[in-house]
């Protein structure tokens, strides 16, 4: 055998195993890919919750989703180009419902199934809050009469028909059914009938306490209608010290506003202004809330304003000053961090609001926008992820208790009760002045 | 070069291949456990709430664990043997408290950190119920008087002061806390001040309604009592239709028990005697619920008792006469399909429940026990994936709320609040007659 042959030898026994040593490997990857997801998980971590909630949207008659959005534009002359959502603060329900269409979900907290019997969620993808506004201003007379306006009413009484033939609706008294209704009024005439199951929502200011809580259902952030800033933290180019665009006059709790333009509208370093939605107060708003420090958060007809979320994606620390609002994600988002919390009896005295934010270090002003950046994510609904898998990761978070809402409803004998049936979480908190 | 060269060599080169290909798979391996357990999981499959959750167990003065099983011991003439807590069915606080304990806990939904910094949850193992039977009967007057007695009250009470100390107690107004107070009677003088953690509990009995409830707290079974049985499904040894023994009589809700009695006691298939807690009993007891196809589970002076815990262990179905029973674990057991419920007006209707049970096929009684079978680990606390596991997953669950609420009490303002800040989960159902 010559130095060749030997060369030859070694060179075929390396290939051949080097080709055992990869086969062996792969035996082990291929191995772990085989076993199913949730036993995976088991092998790393706790057999808990970790399974991805499976959800089955269902297959509404298109008048509930993209007939809305054609509605809506038929209305307005018809339809400009394709069928699109028009932009607006209660669009999740689009969002929504385009991520479960999606094909190629990956890494969101729900996987979607087609076959209901696999399902543990239940999603009613009604375009509810488009469904509202979908008649631009009144319509006249003589439309109604011949039936040729839309009906919102009618769309919600269409969609509890609807359900009430669905088994899956009845089966569990609607406990594991999840329906959108962003804009405060979406839904009205049926909440009492769907209350049971978890609602989306940004404000629980038209529900009362057994329809709607934090602990059922989950608080979506508007959509913002401003653009993003982009730009890095930093109070160089903010020399306005506070801004507040919009209307100045709001029932309820909105009275604040009124209040709050009297105390503020003179200063100097303070920008006040009134004014409506449109796409040049959209424009003036953007450049306002990228330039200015803080922006003023009041209540509006119900606590809750996608001026918040305006003024997060804009790095403009809010002043919040709504006493009863509820706040997206708060189980993973401290607001404290990100935003100054006054309540309203102290920002309307004269000088109160001002004293406080001059006040204000621009060392802490910096630690508010590096905190804002690190939760933009959450309020942009385009992001990968961001709202939209944060949103289902709240709704997979109410598993156990639909669940178990469901198995205890069903084995309920007949009882005196003194009070209703209610379990709660209850705050004791007194409440603050504010916090900064 | 020789034959016995090459081989030499080819020997040589096949043992360094070899070696560094384990190099390399071992590098993949490494390189993948370096990767924190929440990116990890991450890879595999959703963003969602799987890491398991972390736990602090406080090194409480001894005086509060095992100094509470020698004061027991020691109000019954000293210790014999080692430290063992005393059989009963609250032992649940001496489960959590060893298992917490014990080294290489592994596939446990929760995870023990030594440094609380990094802990979600904090668990307070005192031993409550223990505490509240520590002295047999009532001490004499002297005794009192020399101070000699053990006081549960003063626990309590040196508890709190004990944990008013703790900085990470006051950091978040104690809603992470975990306290264990499984007898209806546990931590009573104190719950007030501890109603914001979580509450480890079987029976909602003596509690309000902002104290405790299903959405913040877990309810326990308690520990069964009679020994578990282990043969098969059949009714072929259990030629009783009904087993009941237990004490006749009994307060508030637990005045259903005599009526019961009486209506059943001259039944022939019916075993329903008056008895109180000894060992002969017990066994007398397990005797009866293997050898019978139903056990009575009324309300006793709270709506939960031990006995329903005896049955499902003994694969002898449950009759549950307690119309404000909540049941551990509701979410991933179905209680239906392992116990019959009849209301209470129902049950005491002379001829009722014997004709309702009479009227059961063998069919389903088998059905029953089959699904009982299925259960039965949730029951065993001894079971390494039994109760203790099921009650830290449940535990677990309450993280999302128990962070929402500790962000939100801190930013909550001062504001009129027409009623208290609950948040609720509302059951409508009016409740049915028998489900069988």
């Amino acid at each position: 055998m010559g130095r060749k042959s030997i060369f030859k030898t070694l060179t075929l026994a390396t290939i051949l195993i080097l080709f055992a040593c990869y086969a062996f490997f792969n035996t082990f990857k291929l191995a772990e890919s085989e076993i199913p997801i949730a036993s995976r998980e088991n092998l790393i971590s706790s057999p808990s919750n970790s399974a991805p909630v499976k959800i089955y949207m269902y297959d509404l008659p298109r008048k509930f989703t993209l007939g809305v959005i054609k509605s809506y534009a038929t209305a307005r002359g018809g339809l400009k180009g394709p069928l699109t959502y028009p932009g607006n603060q209660h669009s999740a329900e689009w969002y929504l419902f385009s991520d479960l269409t999606r094909e190629g979900r990956v890494g969101s907290p729900v996987t979607r199934v087609l076959d209901p019997e696999e399902a543990d969620v239940f999603y009613v993808p009604f375009f509810s809050s488009l469904s509202l506004v979908v008649n631009p201003i009144r319509p006249g007379n003589g439309e109604v009469q011949k039936g040729l306006v839309y009906s919102d009413e009618e769309m919600q009484e269409g969609l509890i028909q609807w359900l009430e033939e669905q088994g899956y609706w009845r089966r569990n008294n609607g406990w594991d059914h999840v329906f959108v209704c962003q804009d405060p009024n979406a839904l009205y005439k049926v909440v009492e009938r769907v209350k049971n199951g978890v609602l989306l929502l940004s404000d629980f200011g038209r529900l009362g306490g057994n329809q709607a809580s934090l602990v059922k259902d989950v608080i979506l952030p508007y959509s913002h209608r401003i653009r993003s800033f982009d730009g890095d933290v930093g109070v160089e180019s903010r020399k306005s010290l506070l801004f507040f665009m919009g209307n100045r006059y709001r029932k309820e709790g909105g009275k604040v506003r009124n209040l709050l333009f009297q105390i503020l509208e003179n200063e100097d370093d303070v920008t006040i202004k009134h004014g409506a939605q449109s796409r040049e107060s959209r424009r003036a708003a953007s450049q306002g809330m990228h330039t200015s420090k803080f922006c003023l958060h009041p209540a509006g007809d119900t606590p809750s304003a996608c001026r918040l979320f305006d003024a997060i994606v804009s790095l403009c620390v809010p002043v919040i000053v709504s006493d009863y609002i509820e706040l997206p994600f708060e189980d993973v988002i401290d607001y404290r961090k990100i935003a100054v919390f006054v309540d309203t009896k102290s920002a309307v005295k004269p000088g109160y609001l001002i004293k406080l934010l001059r006040g204000v270090s621009t060392e802490r002003i910096l630690k508010f926008q590096q905190e804002l950046k690190k939760v933009k994510r959450y309020f942009e609904y385009e992001d990968p992820n961001g709202t939209v898998n944060e949103i289902w990761r709240q709704v997979s978070q109410k598993l156990p208790l639909i669940k178990l809402m469901i198995n205890r409803d069903k084995r309920i004998v007949t009882r005196d009760l003194p009070e209703p049936d209610c379990s709660c979480l209850c705050s004791n908190q007194s409440g603050i002045d504010t916090i900064l």
